[in-house]
C-alpha cells in the first residue's frame, strides 16, 4: 500500500509528521512517497491564509504543535523562527533529493535543524548546516536545486498535488482518499490498512 | 473535573462534538458545561474565515466530517444546508436552554434534525420542530429567545469565551489549557482526567 504524503518545508505542523511518520508505518504493509511541493502557492491562490493577521489563532496553533510534540515523544525548543524559505531553495531541495532517493533524511534534518536548532541562524545557514550534516556539498546541491530543471520539477509536483485536491500541508493521499493535516495521519495508514 | 464546552449552532465539525461528548465522557470524572457563543462574531472579527470562497477545502471539509462520522458510529446523511441560523435564533434558544437546564438535549436534538432532517426545511421549520420533539412550545421558547435578557447573555458568553482565547467552535476549555476542534476532544478529556 502506497501513501502518498505531500509536504512543504516551511508548513508548522508537518513538523510532527515528518518527525513521527517512520515510526507510526513501522510494523504495517505502508511505504510512504515523500513529495514536496509549494504549498504556498496552492494557497495563495485559494485565498487560504489561515495565520496571516490571525495572531489569536497563530498563538494557539504554536501551543497546540507544542501539546502535540510532547504528546508525541517529540522534541520541542520552543516557538521557531517562521516564517521561512522565502524562496522555496528548501522545498526545491527536497524535489532534487526526492529525485536521488534522499529526501526523507533531508525533510527530517532540515526540520530538525529549524526547530531545535534554528534560533539566530539564517535561513540560508540552517540549510547550509543541514546538507552538511547529510554529508552533501552545500554549493554543489544549492547549484543544482537552482537550476531549471528542479524548478520545473517543483512546479509540476506543486501541479499534481492541485490536480489531486491537496490544498494543505501536511496532506496524505491513500487511493485517491485525501487527508489533510498531522493530525489525520493515523486515519489516513487506518484506510490504506483496512481496505 | 470541569470541561467547557464552547459551541455554536451553525458550526459544521460541532455536529460531531455534541454528538459524542456525553459517550466520550461515560466513566470519567469530567462533568461538560455547555456554553453556546456567537463563534460567528468574534471569526468576523479576527478575519478567521475558513471557508468563505474556498471550494476546494469546503469540500474537503465535508468529506472529513462524513469519514469522522462513519469513524465514531455518527449517522450521516449526506452534506447539510449551510450556513444556517443567520440571525442566531438558535443560539440564543441554546443560552436560554443553558439557563434552564436543557442545554445539551437542545443542541442535540438540533445537529439532528439539522444534519439528519434538515434537507429541504427552513431553518425556522427545523427550529420549531426540535422545540416540539422537546415538548416546549415553540412561540413562548422564540419570543423569549428574543428578548433583551437573552441577547445580552449571548454577549456576555460570547465575551467570556474571547477572553479565555477562544477563536473557533468547538473548543474545549480545562483548567484554562484550549483545545479546539473536534479532534481535540480526547486530548482534552485526557488533560482532564490526567492532571
Amino acid at each position: 500500500m502506497q501513501l502518498d504524503f505531500f509536504f512543504f518545508v516551511g508548513s508548522t505542523y508537518t513538523y510532527l509528521s515528518v518527525s513521527r511518520i517512520a515510526k507510526r508505518i513501522e510494523g504495517t504493509p505502508v511505504r510512504v512517497n515523500w513529495r514536496p511541493f509549494d504549498v504556498r502557492s496552492i494557497m495563495q491562490e485559494q485565498n487560504n491564509l489561515p495565520f496571516r493577521d490571525k495572531p489569536v489563532k497563530t498563538a494557539y496553533m504554536w501551543r497546540d504543535i507544542e501539546r502535540r510534540a510532547h504528546r508525541h515523544g517529540l522534541e520541542w525548543a520552543g516557538v521557531p523562527q517562521y516564517p521561512v524559505d522565502p524562496d522555496l531553495l528548501a522545498n526545491r531541495i527536497a524535489i532534487l533529493a526526492s529525485q536521488e532517493g534522499w529526501c526523507e533524511e533531508f525533510a527530517q534534518a532540515i526540520y530538525r535543524r529549524w526547530f531545535l536548532h534554528g534560533a539566530r541562524k539564517s535561513w540560508n545557514d540552517i540549510v547550509n548546516e543541514t546538507l552538511t550534516s547529510l554529508r552533501r556539498t552545500p554549493e554543489d546541491i544549492v547549484d543544482r536545486a537552482n537550476g531549471h530543471d528542479i524548478r520545473r520539477a517543483l512546479s509540476a509536483q506543486t501541479a499534481a498535488a492541485r490536480e489531486s485536491g491537496v490544498f494543505g500541508s501536511p496532506s496524505f493521499l491513500v487511493s485517491g482518499e485525501l487527508f489533510w493535516g498531522d493530525d489525520r495521519l493515523e486515519e489516513a495508514i487506518d484506510w490504506a490498512t483496512t481496505r
